[in-house]
């Protein structure tokens, strides 16, 4: 029996990023915890963020996960030290495969960040990028009519053009950035609009797709690569509502979901 | 003491990858050693490429190096498997950074690689590639003038783009790749006139800046960071001739190096 990676998040964001996975490990089989009925963990204490995460990490430990993905911001930006000092598996998080695309892909070290207020608030992109290279400029927006506009299905049109332009113009104006992050696993699917609105002059990163890489990545060192030809059965489980689950899920999978996952309810907590 | 990173190629060509962890980890100590007395490796035995390499390795093994980059094809073709079995620390090669990037931006999963003929021959990518995802369609081609026109400095002008557009034109007519990879370090000197004659629509990819970026990412999910804000001073050694080896580092770094580097003599085998 092969073993699962392990993806949790707050809710259904994290859906971007075992959607990069079964893209770019077509192989692997996933389970996904979405804490859906406690979502957004944004608001929430360090604390609680905490023992919210460890609760979900227990779940996933349950059934002998070969490795984890923080497929949340907040989540990633309180817990990810302690997960990776504590566990026994490889733990990866979602805000540095981000950071570090950008400083691979950036020229002029002049990178932006967008994401959610908390996500902003805590400076965990600035961190993570001048961890590595402290000569990197960030310039950071947090963009707080992203998600509940992504959340409500309005992805393309006049609409969502003039919400992305307008919350996009103060990082238009002020600087030479060559290169933006997505710091928040919900706006791969507004990509296309965000990146019309910079200008194709600016690298656009989804931190999903980094995070899949990344992953990747991480098999290969720590030999967890499956090796079955078998093709995965994948299992999501929710601890809100199943049909809105199940919903949003196949808005992102763009089809039915229901022949490569099976989708159930979880208590946790 | 900050632990080093130990980088060996068979030559010079891994001074690309070097190039790219000086950028992308410009707080990380390096210490390269180029085998140029016995270089190439391409021709050589399978027995004797891995018998070369582990001299390699114990050399860097013996100045407490905290992980290893293979950073020649043909040693990581034959020995990484072996290396990431034996070492008590991390090891990377070159083929997979550059396999996962281009599973990462392809769309139409149609895939280029170019490479030395024994790189190509020994079908590394295409495994590299398949083991991960076996819906991608790999298309490869051996370059054999490209290493020994990069070794006489022809990197520009009229005769450079007239070999690399000869060399590449099987792959223009006959493929709808949208990713190519540059499976050879030496290639990423030419990048700019490879991109011009196989167009901008194709992604071109360094695997060297992937390496780079991929170590990255290892130093982070094993805690291997360094945290010193230090300049490091690097250590290059090469088992061949000085005056050769400072005359070519000096043109893939473009500048001198002799601030930021110590080269040495190494005496192995």
């Amino acid at each position: 029996m092969e073993r699962a990676i392990g993806v949790i998040d707050s809710g259904v964001g994290g859906l971007t990023v075992v959607h990069e996975l079964m893209r770019q490990l077509p192989k692997e089989k996933l389970i996904y915890l979405g804490d859906t009925a406690r979502c957004p963990y944004g608001p929430r204490s360090k604390a609680e963020v905490q023992k919210f995460t460890w609760e979900m990490v227990e779940f996933l430990l349950e059934k002998d996960i070969k490795m984890l993905v923080v497929a949340c911001n907040t989540a990633t930006a309180f817990t990810l030290k302690d997960l990776q000092d504590r566990l026994p598996i490889p733990v990866i998080g979602v805000i540095q495969p981000g950071a570090r695309a950008a400083i691979k892909f950036t020229k002029n070290n002049h990178v932006g960040v967008i994401g959610t207020e908390g996500t902003i608030r805590s400076g965990a992109y600035t961190n993570a990028l001048k961890h590595i290279k402290s000569q990197i400029h960030v310039n950071a927006l947090a963009c707080p009519l992203f998600v509940p506009m992504i959340e409500q299905g309005i992805l393309y049109g006049d609409q969502a053009d003039k919400i992305v332009e307008d919350t996009l113009e103060p990082m238009k104006v002020k600087n030479h950035m060559d290169t933006l992050i997505l710091g928040c696993t919900h706006y791969p699917l507004i990509k296309n609009t965000i990146q019309a609105v910079i200008g194709n002059q600016v690298t656009v990163i989804s931190s999903s797709e980094e995070t899949a890489r990344e992953t990747s990545t991480i098999l290969e060192v720590h030999q967890l690569v499956n090796k079955s030809d078998q093709i995965p059965v994948h299992q999501f489980f929710t601890t809100g509502d199943m049909d809105m689950f199940i919903k949003i899920s196949e808005s992102i999978f763009q089809h039915p979901t229901s022949h490569m996952v099976t989708i159930k309810k979880a208590a946790i907590g």
